[in-house]
């Protein structure tokens, strides 16, 4: 029986540490098709280029492991898979990112953008992140928890239209939680100054507030309890309980 | 009483006639602070600057309106929203895009993605679209409904976490349609060559394959047969329904 065939990017680039480390857990799994960013694209969400052509090169071929850079976003890199290898990918998997990607983080994460594209596509993805920015985080607590979830996917699949978004936190891990994204926003985004040449401008800073800090069901809530969080993710984003409310839109003529 | 701040931006960048026709229907409606992007950009998804800054310089200044361009994404625009103006906006705006932002479009659209800024802050947020692609499409029929969807969301608002992602076919109108967001995805989405100087690269291109072409209920139905869609959108992505049906991952350790 042919291996299957694993495509793995990220948003960190293609050097970050946890891209490394998720090649690493990976390799005797399958056989990995790697399409990563030639540098850093977090926050990049699921933009896609269109003004530019996207270049790919070839970083390194040997028996089970392929190896493409990109200046493209991580969508980019992702809709690549399913057009540059002899078939289409079976799995998707994304990161190790370095930095949380819970709560509304998902809606502007590269790492997830990507997995996406596989959702997009029905292939079973997973995006990773560990909640430390450092370039040289230590993933030793999470992988074996990682590895067990993509293990698990493999073998049974997901439900149709659904990925998974998968936190963990910092440190000693207490398990895994199923849970949902809990509700919060960024406040204080930007670091404001003026350039040399008099112009204007805003630097992205910031904090995340929750909403809900003591509900016990959100992504939140699990990194904060010391357990990776696991957030079953559709890119539907209709808000079907509405549907009837707003029904007397229909009346505008 | 003070009239309404209405916050205006869009992807198709400060120079598009969609955000011009825009700005001429909601004139009436509130003072406007328009901050949109100083070039195209569609296909921007919810990407925020994060590696440079965000430069944002006055246009104009009147009373009742004041333009900025930026030199970032349609999220960093909405975004300032919140930090330039004495106070936050009342009302969140995006578009007239130029093309359809209807199906698996919204989690590409940079439109959209300054819709979901006002959502995420509780703002009363409303993204308009008509599927001409045209540097000069003709907006006249849509504008009537347009203007009576964005004075029946100012009138009464909308359901906590919801935002509005409404789409005009082309041509004469027949009406308003609440839907929802259709399956489908992109196919054959890169045009491959190879530089004059031997990078391989694909540009984007492709065409939408829609899964459910028959379904009544979507916005692709609703367009298809001479309606505005309405689709209610939430940037909460959780697939609520899998949560239970996914409740062994916990007995990972």
């Amino acid at each position: 029986m042919n291996k299957p065939l694993i495509f793995i990017t990220n948003d960190d680039g293609i050097r970050a540490k946890g891209i490394g480390q998720l090649i690493e857990m990976l390799r005797p799994l399958g056989d990995l098709l790697v399409i990563a960013p030639d540098g850093p694209r977090s926050g990049n969400s699921n933009a896609l280029s269109m003004e530019n052509p996207v270049v790919y090169t070839l970083q390194r071929q040997e028996p089970g492991l392929t190896i493409y850079s990109c200046s493209g976003t991580p969508t980019d890199c992702a809709k690549l898979a399913f057009y540059i290898g002899d078939h289409h990918p079976d799995f998707f998997f994304s990161g190790i990112n370095h930095g949380p990607n819970t709560a509304i983080n998902v809606i502007y994460s590269g790492t997830m953008g990507a997995v996406f594209e596989g959702c997009v596509r029905r292939v079973p993805s997973v995006g990773f992140s560990l909640c430390d920015h450092h370039a040289d985080a230590d993933f030793s607590a999470c992988l074996p928890l990682f590895e067990q979830i993509a293990r698990k996917v493999m073998a049974e699949g997901l439900p149709q239209g659904v990925c998974l978004n998968v936190n963990a936190p910092r440190g000693a891990l207490n398990g895994v939680r199923i849970c949902r994204q809990a509700d919060g926003y960024w406040d204080e985004e930007f670091a404001f100054g003026v350039s040399p040449m008099g112009k204007h401008y805003g630097w992205t800073t910031g904090y995340f507030v929750c909403r809900e800090p003591s509900a016990p069901d959100t992504d939140i809530s699990a990194i904060g309890s010391g357990f990776v969080s696991v957030v079953p993710t559709r890119v539907d984003m209709t808000a079907h309980d509405t549907l009837s409310t707003l029904a007397d839109y229909e009346a505008i003529r």
